[in-house]
Formats: C-alpha cells, structure tokens, sequence
C-alpha cells in the first residue's frame, strides 16, 4: 500500500481506461439533476405488498444461477408491455432483462462492436451511451443532429461504412428532438443496405405530454438491424437496476453467452416482483399518474425558465421526458456557469459536455423529474442569480 | 425478421465474439452439477424476516442511483468479514460490491488488461474466468498446475512480461490443490518486480473440511498488486448475483468510473438485505452449518466413488470446497463420457474441458453441494454404469 501512495500506477491503456472519469464538482443531487426522478411518488404500497408476497413465498426456485435472458414471466410481461405501449414487434424470447439501459448498452457493444469499429454518434449526445462505447474500444463518428434528429446523409458522408448508429429517436438526448419520419426510414434503409446495427435507446419516451407517445423505431424495421434499449429507471426507480433489451431472433443465443460472461444473470426476487407489478396493471395505473405529475413540473419550470431568464435561455425540444434543454441564447460558457450553479448546490448539466467534438452551441440540460412544482420558482430565481452574476462579473473585466 | 432467418449473420469478430457458447448438452441441473448448492438449506426464515423489515421500511434512499461501489454498510461488513474470516488486509473504502464474482472478473478484466494483454491462466483452470478474460480481449498463458499449485516459474519462463496472473489460490479450479506458500511468495515478488496484476479468486474458501481456512494471498502483499474476489455464490444463494471486489487503494476510483460504464450500480434493496444479514451474525452462523452440511456429503461422494469406482476414477484435492476432481485413472476420453453421463441426466464436466491446451489428463469435475447424502450412491451407481457400458463398447468395438 505504500508504493501504491507513491503515485498513480500504470493501469491499462486499453479501452477502458478510455472511459471519462466525471468531472469532480458535478457531485451532489441538487436541483435539476437528470438522475432525479419523484421517488416520493413511487408506488411504495404496492412495491411493500408484492415484496412481503415474494418474502413470504421465498423458495429455491428463486435462489439458483437463471437464466442469462432474465426470468420467464418478466420477459413475457415486458414484451406485452413493449408492443401495447412502443409498438414494438417482439415475441418475449428476444427479450432481455439488464441491470438497466447502461447494461444494455453495454452488452450489446461487446456483442457487436470490437475495437475500431465506428459508430454514429449524436451530437450533442448521451455521456452514458459514449462511456459504454468507448469502453469496448469503439471509435464514435459525431453526427449532427437537427430538428428532424440524427442527421443521417450527413453520417453516411462522414462514414459510409460505420457498424452502428445510436438513437434517441423518441426524444433526443439533450435535445428533445423527435426523430422525424423520414429520417427513420433513412436510417433503416442505410441499416439494410450497410448491414449497420441500430441500437435505438427508448430512455423515457413514455413521458409525452402534448400527444400520444410515438412508437418506436423497431416497429418500422423490417429487417432485424435494430437493438431496442428500455428502462424501468425513469418509470420506477433507478435503485431498482431493472432494463431490458429487445433483440433480433437469431442474436438471443450470442447475448446470452455474452451477458453470462458479464455477470450471468440478473438477481431473481426483484425481477419476479417486478414481473408481478407489471401483470397485475399496478405499472400502467403508475405511469398514468406519473405522466400528469411531470406534465406539471415541465410546465412549472418552462414558465420560470420563461419569467426569469426569458432574455438569457432558450427552451428547446418536444414537450416529454424528464428534462429540458436550455440554450444560451448570447452564447456563453456552459462549464463555467454549470460550475458556478454547483458551487451554489445547482446540479446542471452543461451543454458542451454533451459534444465530442467542439460545441456548436451552449447551454444547460435541466432535470425536472425530481423537482417539486413549488421547489421550481426558487430553482430557477438562484440559476438566473448565477447567470447574472456572471455577466455581470465578464462585464466589469471587460471594462477594467 | 425473414432476413434474420435466412442464415447467421455477420456480428462482430471482436473480444466478444470469442466467448464460447457452452456445449448445447450441458443442459439442466443433474446430479453433480457445479452451480448447485444446498439451497434447501438457505436462511429462509432469517431472509424472509429481514426482506419484510426492508419492504416496510422502503423509502428513497433505497430507490435512487447508488454508488458504484455499493452501499456503505455492506461494504463494511464485507470488509470486516474478509479481515476476520479471510486475512484480507483491506478498509471498507477498497470493497466493491459486485453482481457476483463474474462481474469482478469482467470488471477487473476492463481496467486492468487491453486487448492482447497476456494473462497467466491456471492450466487447468476456470471457464468463468477464460471467458471474461477472452471478452476483453486478452490473450491467456496456459501456466501448469502442479500439487502446489501455479508453477510460477514455468509462466515466468514462458511469458515474463504477462500483464496479470489469475489464481485460485485457496482451492484451485479444478484440482482442488491448495497454493503452497513458497508458491504465494513467488508469484508475489514476480508481480512487484514486473508490475503485473495478480486476480485472487476465492470463491469456495469458507469450506475447509480438515483444518481451518488457509488466509487469502491478499493478505500477504506488500505492493498492493492483488485483486481479491469473493462472492456469496458458494456461502449463500447465486440467484442474489452478490459479490465483491478488494482492490488496492489507489485502483478505486477507476473501478469507480468503469463499473459505473458497465451499469452504474448494484440493486440497493439486496444489498441493504444482505448488510443486515451479515451484520447481525446470521451469515456466521448459516456458514458453520453448511461446513457442517458439505463436509457429509463430500465424505459420502468421496465413500461412493471408491465403492463403485474404485478402479476406474481417483479422488484429487484438497478436503475443501464443494467439488473435486475424479481423474479417469486409465485415461479415457472424458467429453465423450460426460456426453454420455448427461444423456442419462448426470450433469459431469469433463477436466479436459479446462484445458486451454490440449488435456494432460482425464477426468471429470463434480459437484456435490447440491447432492443430499442419501441420494449420492444412486448418482454414483449411474455415474458407473455410463463408465462401464463405455468400456465394454470400446472392447466389442476393438475386439470386432
């Protein structure tokens, strides 16, 4: 131990030694934090009933090595809810149950992508999604996105002959797009053709709040390039670890022998009562609710967003999920103003860290799923205190 | 969909692609399975008792993203269990829970090694660990094992400049043979003085039938190069997936960040279950009865075996652990005859099967943690016939 306080040692230089460490301050889960969601809202009742149930019954059944695929009846009840709520076109034996979308993400590149690979990446995109990526050694190709999403003649120039593609396509991380039609049928016709993999991470798309949710990418896939990533993360708690992964056919076989070498299976008690929540409708009674809560605080935040800050930051993106992407609409430095708000308990997330490459715009990504309604005005009063205070400090610099 | 079916198609030629998919007979869970473990003699009141206070109690702090680490009063109980039980030099802040000691390989193997890394891997040794190891793409050193274990100097000879040694120390897979401590020392100085990483697998230690556990490697590093792995796989219940990871120090942080790459965290409801369990003394309990328990049943394997195939198999290892090595004491094709074995629902593993060279020996590997005394003899009977009926169609078929 003495040697190892001497100084750092050489570790790896392998890909995972390539996985960002993040930023130290970004600490703490203050206001606006994107992992927040109303936990006080969770359906604790339901979740005490069905736990004392699986107590009560706890046998050996439960308590062996699984199935690397996840139990049977909790692929059956998430495949049911997948093609009813997402459109998506799955039978449950595709189905895999993940210790949470980062799993999945990661086990389908260990599957798929070795290193060098090249995989379009959105940008301004999702940190999580690059980290597992980047941990298999893959090379991300930043391709811009727009107002339709993923700009795909602009990937296909990049590089025609990139592996995969990442997608948000029901709600652009961070910044809120829907993936238009069109582009869809791009992606997928590129797909085809290339013999490229989807992988399409549906994170929260349950949360829309002008209109029906949009159905997923994977239903209009006729040709089984496309890996669907769902959570139990943003809908019910992320201490839970519960995703799933909807894959092609003829793949479930590899994923499995590849997620046994991972961790061999998920834990058993809590997936069978999850599996439970979910066939008895207690899930679809809690997303209904839920859905009306964040509705709420979106709205909440959007309208002191627009009182207080109305000259300084631009609310961009659909109206759904659990966050908003605020522009800098004079530019700005994002980092700079993200650390300020942290120093003062704020938990925002700059913009520009969203990019691989430089910025194109600055901004904040702002949590709401863990803001009270009444919490949000005195939220917003302290970020507008820290941007002005800013512009106020760059100004007398300027003139002295 | 039809596309999919047409044939297999391209994935990727990658580390992951060269995790072997188990041999498709390998199905089920018969007698001598490896996984199996007397779960009829699981904790359940304890578990049921204390899974209810947790359901009552469940709150936020429980459903939120955790630490990457796991929960904090587990960690300490893990820390003080290893100190105590296992001679593990190590504070809580070093303790990584993990979903199982699969994930602390594949964890290990991410930050650790690169791909093309050369590992010293037991020869014979543990498929577990050859797949997590292979997944990252490393290249594995088959280094023998002798009756003191890893013949350090031989690896050192065939690969000086290996990255990392992987060693069950305290019962070696499969042979059962306990690492000598001239062994330990060796492999120790190799490692301070080429900088190489040593991962310390101890996954069955608690079971020493004839004197008390021998302490874990760990505890005599001086250089912070050992990875201790411990799971409660062996002690406790797979289906929970809990497991840990000691490293040094100044590795924690990386781990940190890399497990958090992989899937952010363990499920915090199990882990609280569990820091209780162990806290208030039940584990420590739970594991002289099953000492107790496995002790009887590996005499009664050890008796049958002589009976019955006294002439044919001989009984290797330590009086340890909840399997042991039968080597075919006249040779013999081992695959063939597991083949054969699990045809009539006997679930063997063939010793060959462990070699990443060619066998230098024959044999089978079998579990007996999850056999009940009385039901041994008739699985060893079963196990007879499939040898004798092998070698009668082997004289025939020489003989016609």
């Amino acid at each position: 131990v003495a040697t190892a306080r001497r100084g750092a040692r050489v570790l790896s230089s392998g890909p995972g030694s390539r996985v960002a460490a993040p930023d130290p301050w970004l600490k703490g889960a203050g206001p606006f934090h994107l992992g927040r969601i109303a936990l006080e809202r969770f359906p604790f009742a339901a979740w005490r009933r069905l736990l004392a149930r699986h107590a009560r019954r706890l046998d050996e059944s439960l308590l062996g090595y699984g199935d690397p695929a996840g139990l049977g009846e909790l692929r059956e009840a998430i495949a049911a809810y997948v093609r009813t709520a997402r459109g998506v076109v799955c039978e449950a034996d595709q189905v895999l149950v993940v210790n949470g979308s980062q799993q999945a993400l990661d086990l389908v590149s260990r599957v798929l992508l070795e290193p060098g690979s090249r995989v379009f990446f959105e940008e301004p995109g999702y940190w999580g999604a690059r980290d597992a990526f980047v941990a298999a050694g893959a090379r991300l190709v930043p391709v811009p996105v727009d107002s339709e999403g993923l700009d795909v003649k602009a990937g296909i120039a990049l590089c025609p002959s990139a592996q995969a593609a990442y997608v948000t396509p029901s709600h652009q991380f961070p910044t809120g797009v829907l993936m238009s039609a069109s582009r869809r049928l791009e992606l997928l016709h590129w797909a085809r053709t290339s013999g490229a993999w989807i992988v399409e991470d549906d994170y929260d798309s349950e949360y829309r709040y002008e209109s029906l949710p949009v159905a997923a990418l994977q239903g209009l896939d006729r040709d089984a390039r496309v890996l669907y990533v769902g959570t139990f993360s943003k809908v019910l708690a992320p201490g839970l670890r519960m995703g799933y992964l909807v894959v092609p056919p003829d793949l479930v076989e590899r994923f499995r022998v590849v997620r046994w070498s991972m961790d061999i299976c998920p834990p058993a008690l809590l997936q069978a009562v999850l599996a439970d929540f979910l066939a008895e409708g207690s899930f679809a009674r809690h997303l209904r609710r839920m859905r009306a809560l964040y509705r709420e605080r979106r709205a909440a935040l959007v309208d002191s967003l627009r009182n207080e800050l109305g000259g300084l930051l631009r609310v961009e993106g659909e109206r759904a999920g659990l966050h908003l992407l605020a522009v800098l609409a004079g530019g700005g430095n994002d980092r700079e103003l993200a650390y300020r708000a942290a120093e003062d308990g704020l938990r925002t997330l700059p913009l520009s860290s969203c990019y691989l490459a430089a910025a194109k715009r600055q901004g904040f990504v702002l949590g709401y799923g863990g803001l009270d309604v009444p919490e949000i005005p005195s939220a917003v009063r302290r970020l507008a205190r820290v941007l002005r205070d800013a512009r106020a400090s760059r100004r007398e610099a300027s003139a002295g």
